[in-house]
């Protein structure tokens, strides 16, 4: 492993990691050990090496290195990140300034790096976001209640998260976009995959107007187990989950309970009590969850209106901390690269002057740094978050 | 005040209590502390007499006990419980054996006395039983769902307690009498008159069957005041109340609110939040409520299957200790006068053998007397269950 964490390294470790997306599955909480313990480099080299470095890692088996190996062959990163980027998307490592921080909750099973398709700022509204989740085939009172809740949470200011399937999810997903309001999707294939086809063009609204994420890499397709992993990723990403129709035993449900086990909020929306489509909500609300009947009893519980930092039991992050207009002008910084003061004011729609007070202020917070006459954001920590290097 | 507590005080004790329902309003907690500190006796006395008695009594009006001596004067408690005898029924003070002790949780709002008809102990039946009340203008869901309660409730042997009213009331006592089961009306008019006229069959069925009792003496009628504080006495007499279709500020609230404040258990049915006649339920089930879908759920909550004792947080009695062959030899024994062994074995069901078996080990628990051949219940407490006298 080279020493020091310059730009070089955290290419090649944003490069391992893309490659990993497609060598681990997700949830896969053994690979995200390693990961947490050699770096991406280092794991895809003992991986892809032949010289027992892979062997003497602590829990691998023969088989499973088998079938890591075959996907580490097949694997080509540069080409996955250039076909996201093609789309306009781009992939966010752990540790980045895009990272969902409180993704971090979900320990060894956090996702190796997340591809992103859309024009908004991931970290910053995942901050502010509900998951709205249940049933594909529901009713039409669970589909008006989704769409309903969905508009009332966007035009509350929330983010409304979903996994772009039908019925509830797709209906949560509209409702928001209805009213012009902000909605993300998780899915559980590649962001460039349309699943389910019939939800091609409500995706294609969101990658434009909002965001689409996953943690698989470009053209992979679902499977049940990927489903039912997409929704740890839904439950820990969003300050809480409200389930709106669900069979008992159902993936709603399974992302119910990972929120909960996270901390987070649950939720449920009641239903009439002959209906099996509303059983396992009524299940979930006769545990911790809380009943909710319309947005503004979310909002009353994940957080204050009009408050853009989490309160209660969620993660907090140093950025959370800033007032709206800070982080506004933080939010008009570029991932990578180097800007002028007036582009920052244009971006954030802010007076020059305000823009450089607003600069001043996040670089002696040392969110940013000052170039000559450029801007730009500060590296807080490697690439790889959690793993420990000399020169960081 | 005569001294000493035999028969013949108890009698006057009892005929001055039938008079008071006559005379203080349900609930009137200013009346019941006189009640509680002088004996009903002593109370009517002073109400009556122009003596100035009454006016020295803490908190007393001019205004108010212009309105006592109207009411006490119209009194004529001797016909009353004639009346009501002559229909089967009987009038059951405070102390007394049939009297449900948990309404003493209400302090000096506890009722007078209570108007009962039906062959049925009214203790016994008080101490497995749940309330399911609701909307009058309920819709078809509603009725179904608490006719489904009601059915379910006694099908497991507890006895289902509502306000005999059109909607959520009606069915649930029709749904347990569809099943020959248990139920009970608490009504806000004498129990002599049939209120509402459209269930004079139904509440005709339960003085056959079940129980219907009251506050307010023969041939009184329902007020809307008088039908809030009959609230209180469905909550405290129940070990839960359990709310199908209520609207916001509803009287069914009113009762699960108080059934709150006495420490029993509150429970609500889902239904649509679209539905107005759902939202006061939801509203409960956001508080302290418990969500229920089903007879096995309330009864999961209120108590265990096969159980007669109640658990939890409800009032214990020594009576409740009693295995269930013991309680059915103690209930088989009237409520005045004495019977022989082979009576109670009769009444009771049993083997003589095993009912005299039953009544040496009652004798020896102090629940009854024995004088020659003959056994009777104790009167372990005076009518006035907590005016201290001398004889007792």
């Amino acid at each position: 492993m080279p020493p020091g964490g310059g730009p070089a390294a955290d290419d090649e470790e944003r490069l391992a990691r893309a490659a990993l997306t497609r060598v681990l599955e997700p949830g896969d909480e053994l690979g995200g050990r390693w990961l947490r313990r050699y770096g991406a480099v280092e794991l895809l080299r003992r991986i892809t090496a032949r010289d027992g470095g892979a062997e003497r890692l602590d829990g691998m088996t023969a088989k499973r290195l088998a079938g890591y190996r075959l996907r580490a062959e097949g694997a080509e990163p540069e080409r996955d990140l250039a076909a996201v980027a093609a789309l306009g998307g781009r992939f966010v490592c752990p540790g980045e300034l895009e990272w969902p921080g409180q993704l971090d909750d979900l320990g060894d099973a956090r996702p190796t790096g997340l591809w992103v398709r859309g024009p908004r700022d991931l970290r910053l509204w995942a901050l502010r976001s509900v998951a709205v989740v249940g049933a594909r085939a529901c009713t039409p009172y669970g589909s008006h209640m989704a769409a309903s809740l969905g508009a009332g949470l966007a035009e509350l200011g929330w983010v409304v998260v979903s996994g772009a399937a039908f019925g509830v999810d797709g209906a949560a997903h509209r409702g928001a976009l209805a009213v012009n309001g902000a909605t993300m999707a998780v899915l559980a294939c590649g962001v460039d995959v349309a699943y389910p086809r019939g939800h091609a063009q409500l995706i294609g609204r969101m990658t434009e107007q909002g965001l689409v994420i996953g943690e698989l890499p470009p053209s992979d397709h679902p499977t049940r187990t990927r489903f039912i992993l997409r929704n740890r990723v839904i439950a820990a990403l969003t300050r809480g989950t409200v389930v709106v129709e669900a069979e008992r035993r159902s993936g709603s449900l399974v992302t119910a309970r990972s929120a909960q086990r996270l901390g987070r909020f649950t939720m449920g929306v009641p239903g009439p009590a002959t209906s099996g489509l509303s059983m396992g909500v009524h299940e979930l609300l006769r545990g911790e969850g809380v009943l909710v009947t319309n947005a503004a009893e979310v909002v009353e519980l994940v957080g204050e209106i009009g408050d853009l930092a989490p309160v209660g039991r969620g993660p907090v992050h140093p950025r959370d901390l800033l007032d709206a207009e800070t982080a506004r002008v933080l939010d008009a910084l570029p991932y990578r690269g180097t800007v002028t003061g007036r582009d920052v004011a244009r971006a954030a729609g802010t007076s020059t002057d305000e823009a450089f007070g607003r600069l001043y202020e996040l670089h002696s917070l040392g969110f940013v740094e000052r170039h000559g006459d450029g801007w730009q954001l500060t590296r807080r920590r490697t690439c790889n978050g959690d793993a420990r290097r000399g020169g960081t």
